[in-house]
Order: C-alpha cells, then structure tokens, then sequence
C-alpha cells in the first residue's frame, strides 16, 4: 500500500495486540505501520509483539542494499520493487537509518521517488530509525522484518545508507546483501577500507553508463580475485546498472536468485539466518542491561563515576569494575 | 615522529606496564604505539595501563573530524597538523575506521599522505580499528587519547570516515567536532539525514573553489538558521577551505579557538568531557556483560537460543529473558 507511516499512534494496552497482528497478518497497512512502530519505539508491549510474531519468522526472503550517499540505492530499490511485483511477489522495504539517533526519526526526502509504488497494495514501504529501542536497529531491524513476514511479505529489502559499522551490521542480517558503487566516487577503496568485501554478495555498479565504470568494475573484480575464500565458499558477484534507466535491474534480480540457490544448496540460510537470531538476541539483551546500569542509584551511579574519569581520579576500568558490582 | 607502527608486539607481562608508561611519558614514539596497540587489541593488562594513564587525562584539546569519503578529510588533518605545530603544539592524530570489524585492522592508504609529518617528533599519527576491544571504539579511541596525552599532546586530532552512527558515536567524544562537506556530493541532505547538524560545531566546506560550493555554504547556512537552539548554546560555524592548496586552514583553526573559548566560558568541555566519560565506562561494563553472555554455558547458550528464535519456536525476547536469568 506503499509508504506506511510513522505517525500512527502507539498501542496503549497489551489486549489490542492479538488484534493489530491479526490484522496485520490480513495485510490491513495501518496494523502493519502500527506494529512497526510499536517495534521502532520499543513499545513495553514488544515482548508481546514479538512472541505473537514468532511463528512467520523467516518467510520472507530479506535482501539488504548498502552504498555510500549518491550511489542510487533508492532508486534501485525502487526498480527491485518494480522487478519483484512483476514476478508476483509481496515485497516490504525497510530504509534504515542508523546514523539518526538524534533527531528521533528517519527523514523521508528520498523515500519521494518510491511514490511509484504508493497505490500498490503488494508493497510496504517504510523508513526506520533507532528511536528509542533498548536493543538498537540491531534488534529493531529483524523484529520489523518479522512484522512484514507475518503480513505476508515475500521479500524483505532492507536499505540503509552509508557504509559505518552500523550499517554493516544491518545489512549482514540479510540473507543476500547487495553492496551499491557508483563509477568515479572513489567507493573501491572506501569499500575495502569499510570491510564491505566481507559482507558483500552482489555488487552492484550503479550509473554504469558514466566514464569510470569499467575501472569501477575492475577494481571491484580485482579485490574479489584477491580475496580469500575457501572451497564451497560464495565468490561475491559484480553486475552492472543504470537504476534510473531500469537497465541492469534484471540482471541484479538473477544475480540475488542464484545467491539465494547457493544458500539453499549449502545450508548457508541457517546458518545466517541464526547468526542474526543470535545479535538480535543478545541486542535485547544488552539493552535491558544497559538500561539497568543506567538506573543504578536512582541514575547517579554512572554520572558520579564518570565525573571521578573526567578529572582523572578513577580511572575507566575501575569505574566500569564499580557499576558490575552494582548490578550484583 | 610521524606513523606509529601497528606492528609493535603486545606486552607479555604486566610488570613491563610501569615501564612502558614512563616512556610514553617521556616522548619514546615506540612505547606510545606500543600503548595504543595493547589499547586497540585489548589486551588483559589495559585496565593496568588505565590506571597508569589516568592522572593525565584531559591534558590535551580533542578535535574531531568526520565527513563522507572523498571530501578530503585526511588533506585537512594534514595541513591542520602543519598549523598546529607551527603554533608549537605537539599533536597527536587518530585516525579511525570504525566501519573495519572484520579485517582485523584499519588500511592505511590514506595515511601515506601524511608522511609530510613522519619526520617530526612533535606529531603522533595512528589508524585504529576495533579489533578485539571489549567496549568498541567507544572505549578504544578515549583510551588511545589518553595516551597520546600522557605522551604530552596538547592536541589530538580524531579523524574517523563516514557518517554513519559509530562515526558520529567517536566525533562525539570530541572536545570541538568539525564536519567535512565537499560541494556537488550531496553532502547537505546527507549531513541532515545523518544526524549530523546535531553534533557539528564546526562545518568545513572544502574545496570551496569548486562550482557548487556557495549553494552548499547557503543550504547549511539554512540547516543552522532553522535549528533550535536555547540562548547560550553554541551556532555552528561554517569555513570554507581548499585543504589541498592550504587556504582556509587558518580560519578552521579560529574557529576551533573561538569554540574552545566558548566551551571555557560556558562550562561546557566539563560536561562533554563527563559525558565521553559515561560513554567510555559504559562500554567497558557492557564489553565485559557481552563477554559474559557469550561465554554462557561454555558458550552454549546463545547459540541454542538463537536457532530456536531462527526457526520460529521461540521469541527474541523470551530468549534474552533467558540469557539474562542465566547472568543470574
């Protein structure tokens, strides 16, 4: 139904949440935006949320796209988009914004372009930022894919914006990632320096009618060959676009289809899909943490100590050894 | 003394701490890459090294830098050391990779540009990654300046790549954090998006001789003039500079003196200088409880957890509750 907004309120009792999942698993968009806000806020009936969730986990297939600014990864999504309702599919976009923990909401500027899709009942489109969740987008990013698997979502594309740590960590929850370059933005060196090779499944060298693709192209293709990589191990793809054109998009589509078939063949599915189970788990976990040496002494625990680090009094080992033993 | 080597071995005995210290103390470029290595890798005896460090923090001005890739950051760190050792400062440059957990260690092509400084002795220059660090580099960078302090730095300079949250996480530990744009790169909306505006002191529009620039000085300009800001708090600055020829350098280091003084003025450095305290005993208690969460049944348990959150038998969150009894 296209974008799904962020300004639905909150559910304020426990009761209505049976309620808004069943909704939301009859594809009602308000109860999908709903829920993703319930799981964007940290709503204190998430809990609820996600144990009435638990049982659509990892119906969808969740494709993340990374990239520096300017290289298109809003349009190529939108043409992903177009390419997967071809094909039938029921498609959700999650645009996460890690990099947002100030303004207490992601900013829809490039989300305009997706208006394409603003009348199709088969596509949910929705920005996310960190809010105020105890665990993060480390824990927000799969709970809001689960709200979209449960209404029915067949593919998850998950696109977030630059390539900081953050967003690394939120495109290896995918199954298959796409890491975007554009020709002449010095991305083959930012995208070693980034580690991306590492979690790259598919590049995509977007723009690729601009001078400099071909070196794009081989430069990427050089640090792929030098790459270490193990037998049976996957060998990262390169693929050409011009997102703006829709040109490539096909060949991108082709390229996650045999990712995918890889993944099944190897068993490699479960593996990732645990693996992101396991930080979604333990980002929970943390964050109630957290939370916990946050209220210590009425809040005072941690700012008293810091004050004695600051002046250079106590030292931060030491400091850290003193809240430990203050949540016993 | 120019780059500090990565290469240098960790110390093996807690007894070689005081040692090691002493020297650092006393200028010995080996003993301060030393330091930072045992800081960077987290080695067991950092918390001696705290301790040893502690009397000397807060010695040094911190300055933070931070920009997408390509505005030239690491040409602006440069010709900002120049002018800061023609004032007579020693200075002391971190240049981080947060986006770099993967490879184990930051790549430092970037770096061979600042061999300009390599034979001075009154200039440290270091990469760092997160490598093992129990807290991140939310740990990690406090604890490299304080030794760069300890080694009699009035300045230290921390330069970290990108936009995304962990970027903005260490530019926010600084003292004075300047944010790079470059024009035509759609640096301004990104800058927005990125939360950035929120921790900018100081914005340096470089390569300013490029076409683009006054559009790009005019849409921040913008950003700022539309801000909330109470009476007494600080108005971002904007300089323009063209680092690669040198020019405007000297109106970043004014306006870094100009926010310093207002920092003194309002009481504020105390207050950032708590706060990066906060974040920095944070981490380490929350490194240690992460620590303590994997190790779980020898390691066990969140795995087990996690594959039966993967297959939809369990929710995230009854699964953390689980993890968190077993904390006891």
């Amino acid at each position: 139904m296209g974008e799904v907004g962020t300004s639905a309120p909150p559910v304020r009792r426990s009761r209505d949440v049976p309620l808004l999942v069943e909704r939301a698993r009859q594809g009602d968009p308000r109860a999908v935006a709903r829920l993703i806000t319930l799981v964007e806020s940290g709503d204190e009936v998430l809990p609820q949320v996600a144990a009435a969730l638990a049982p659509y986990t990892g119906r969808a297939q969740v494709v993340g796209l990374t990239g520096s600014p300017g290289v298109g990864k809003s349009t190529t999504t939108n043409e992903l988009v177009r390419a997967l309702r071809a094909r039938g599919h029921r498609v959700g976009v999650l645009a996460v914004d890690p990099s947002s923990p100030f303004t207490g909401g992601a900013i829809l500027g490039d989300r305009v372009r997706m208006q394409d899709h603003a009348t199709d009942p088969g596509v949910y489109i929705r920005s996310m930022s960190s809010r105020g969740h105890l665990g993060g987008l480390s824990a927000a990013t799969p709970a809001a894919v689960r709200v979209l698997e449960g209404a029915g979502c067949d593919v998850v594309l998950v696109e977030t914006v630059g390539v900081g740590q953050a967003e690394v960590e939120v495109a290896s929850l995918a199954d298959t990632t796409l890491v975007l370059l554009a020709p002449g933005m010095g991305d083959a060196i930012q995208a070693v320096k980034a580690g991306i090779l590492e979690i790259a499944d598919i590049f995509v060298v977007n723009k690729a009618d601009r001078d400099g693709a071909d070196a794009t192209v081989r430069d990427i293709q050089g640090m792929i060959a030098l790459g270490e990589r193990g037998p049976g191990q996957w060998r990262p793809q390169v693929v050409r676009a011009v997102a703006a054109r829709g040109e490539g998009i096909d060949d991108v589509v082709a390229a996650i289809d045999k990712h995918r078939r890889w993944l099944d063949d190897h068993d490699e599915l479960r593996r990732r899909r645990e693996a992101r189970a396991a930080a979604e788990v333990e980002a929970i976990a943390l964050g109630v943490l957290r939370g916990r040496i946050g209220s210590l002494r009425d809040g005072t625990a941690l700012p008293g100590l810091a004050a004695r680090v600051a002046d250079g009094t106590l030292d931060p080992y030491a400091a850290a050894e003193e809240l430990l033993a203050g949540l016993g």
